[in-house]
């Protein structure tokens, strides 16, 4: 084989798509949406902006593709896991742990809705509500009502972690910002009281599967 | 009554904090978050900046002050409904109707999860869990995960609707968004598939009701 042959293959490969998500997505996770370039990531990729063109039309192109990828493991477990309950959890955990991961596909699924990871995320979940017997009448709320939950949380969940300095105590702040919510009158707001502790030391991501799971037993309740 | 001193009261009622937080969510409701600025709050009500600043410390409080005057009307109910679980709901509708017609508002608290607003609603929340009887190890997470569902669910409603050009058609949009979901083969994405109708007409409103509805439901439901 000639050897320039050889070198424009490598260099088709060098290129992918797949091999420029990955760059950007690397840049998006060190450094936040604002440095996605198409300038920097040529530079990243030993590459013109043009080659990058020629595979990802444009910047929101290449985020939506990012977002998809860092997705795709929260449906591993619908091919892998029999039981629908478990395969529902394990979705909403993927989900949760992707985002916290890349708060930025977060960000970008809040501004595109329509993004098809969302598509995804509902289809499996329908199909496993399906599955587990919901009634035919309720499936569409149920679906959506659990899409919507874990997207929501998900996002405020990723993004709370970026609002406060790095080095912030948790427990601190949680016992700060209660006491603020209960000052004054001390029989004011008797449930926030009375919930203090566990505001201060509850895990988000337990707190998030709890609601999953009262969402999954809502939906599991046969009409009266 | 001199009127030097007449004057000097009439001005004082003119720069209280009310009226400067109104003149703020004018213009946030007109302009958007973007056009909120001292300088332009001064010039609406004919006054200078630091009459401003001896009420108000900076533009964050400003917007603080904004979220709480408009979310306020959402916990109207607490002191006049009588049934727990319809409080909730108006509590819910309030809140999604605010962010709704406020879209700021929910960026705000979006931003600050700490805002006193949020411990408002989760204390008139879990109050009315515990008036329903649910189990007092339940109350916690129950309240953490309605809550959460509907601050998420009213800011990504409002942030949706300012995602596509005005003269959108919401029906042709959600069909061209199930299409796109659902190409290629056939047989795959049944449960996208089945539901497409349901996509194409439901109404965010009710839709949003409905998980509301399912969580208080799941939350009902006695351990067995």
């Amino acid at each position: 084989m000639p050897k320039r042959l050889k070198q424009t293959e490598h260099r088709a490969e060098a290129l992918s798509k797949a091999r420029i998500v990955r760059a950007a997505i690397e840049i998006l996770d060190a450094e936040g949406e604002a440095a996605l370039t198409f300038r920097g990531l040529a530079a990243r990729l030993a590459t013109g902006s043009g080659a990058i063109y020629w595979h990802i039309a444009d910047r929101n192109g290449l985020l939506s593709a990012a977002t998809e990828d860092v997705l795709a493991p929260a449906l591993v477990a619908v091919g892998e896991e029999t039981d629908s309950k478990a395969t529902i959890r394990a979705i909403a955990l993927g989900v949760f742990d992707a985002i916290d991961a890349h708060p930025w596909a977060g960000a970008h699924l809040s501004r595109e809705p329509w993004h098809p990871a969302i598509g995804e995320i509902f289809e499996h979940i329908g199909g496993r509500l399906q599955a587990i017997g919901v009634a035919a009448d309720a499936q569409f709320d149920c679906t959506s009502a659990l899409t919507s939950y874990i997207l929501g949380v998900a996002c405020q969940n990723a993004a709370n972690a970026r609002l406060l300095p790095r080095e912030t105590d948790r427990g601190d702040f949680l016992t700060a910002m209660t006491a603020r919510w209960t000052q004054g009158d001390p029989d004011s707001r008797p449930f926030l009281r009375q919930v203090a502790a566990q505001l201060r030391d509850h895990d988000d991501r337990q707190q998030f599967l709890a609601g999953v799971d009262l969402i999954l037993l809502g939906a599991c309740v046969k009409p009266a």
